[in-house]
C-alpha cells in the first residue's frame, strides 16, 4: 500500500490532496489548500508554506510525492515565484523521507480523464467521480489529479494481489 | 551587536559569509560554499542546500539575513531553478528566526566598492580589504558583500557607542 501526496505549488495558493493506493484501488484521504497573504514579506509567506505542508505531512504520513512537471511561461518574474514555492515544497519532501516523482501535465490529465487536453473542470470533475469524494476545493483537484497519476504509474511498491 | 548572514543562493552554489557588526565595526566570522551535485535528483539537491544551510546557522548563530534582490533573467527555467534555491534559502531564515533583508545589486557593490558598477572582481577584492580575511572563496565574495551592505543599512539593531 502506498500513501500518495499529490501537490500543486504557488506563492499564493498551494493546493494538497493525498490518496492510498493498493496496486489497485484507490481510496481518498484528505485535500487542502494552503494560502500565503501576499501582504506579508516573502520569508512569511515561504515560512508558512513550509509549516503547514509539514504539518499535512506529520499527520498524514505519505510516503511519496507526485509534483507536475514545470514547464515555464514567458513570465520569468512569475516563474521565479512559483520556483520558490516549488522549491519550499520539494525540499520538504526530501527532509521528511518521501520520495519525489514529476509528471506532465499531459500524463495527468490522461490518467484522471482520458485525454491530455482536459480542461480544469473536466479534471476536477473526474477526480471527484474516481475518488467519490464529494466536492473538492477547486485549487486542491489539480494536487488530487497528480497523486492519481501517481498511482497509476508508480510500480515500485508493493501490489497487494 | 548583530550577526549578519549573507547568502548568495543557486541551485549548484550557494554562496554564504557571516560578519559581526557592532554599530561601527565589522568582523568578519567565517565563509563557505554549498554545492550540490548537477547530477541528482532535484529533491536530493534541494534537500542537501536546506541540511547544510540549517547547519550553518546552527553553528554560528546568526540573527539577521541579508540577500540581493533578484532581477530575473530573460530565461525562464534559469529563473525557476533560481526561484526553488533562493526559496528554500528564505524559507529556513524564516523557520530558525532570523530578520531577512532584501538588497539590490547596485546598493551591494555601491557598499562594498562605492561604485555600483563595479566588477566581481572588484567587490572581491575589497571585501577581503573590509573584512581583513585574507583569500575568500569566489562563489562567497558576493555573499559577504551583501552581509557587509546589511551591516552599513539596516538601523534596527543597538549600536553599542
Amino acid at each position: 500500500m502506498a500513501r500518495i501526496l499529490g501537490i500543486d505549488p504557488g506563492l499564493h495558493k498551494t493546493g494538497w490532496g493525498i490518496v492510498d493506493h493498493n496496486g489497485f484501488h484507490l481510496k481518498y484521504v484528505t485535500h487542502g489548500v494552503i494560502i500565503s497573504n501576499s501582504a506579508d514579506k516573502i520569508e512569511v509567506r515561504l515560512g508558512h508554506i513550509y509549516k503547514m505542508l509539514s504539518n499535512v505531512i506529520e499527520e498524514n504520513l505519505p510516503t511519496e510525492m507526485g509534483i507536475e512537471q514545470v514547464f515555464v511561461n514567458n513570465n520569468p518574474m512569475s516563474s521565479l515565484k512559483l520556483g520558490m514555492a516549488r522549491g519550499v515544497a520539494i525540499c520538504i519532501a526530501n527532509i521528511m523521507g518521501l520520495m519525489v516523482t514529476e509528471y506532465t501535465p499531459t500524463k495527468i490529465k490522461k490518467s484522471v480523464v482520458g485525454s491530455g487536453h482536459a480542461t480544469k473542470d473536466q479534471v476536477s470533475i473526474m477526480v471527484q467521480k474516481l475518488l467519490n469524494c464529494g466536492s473538492v476545493k477547486l485549487d486542491a483537484a489539480d494536487a488530487l489529479a497528480i497523486a492519481i497519476c501517481h498511482a497509476h504509474h508508480a510500480t515500485h511498491y508493493t501490489v497487494i494481489s
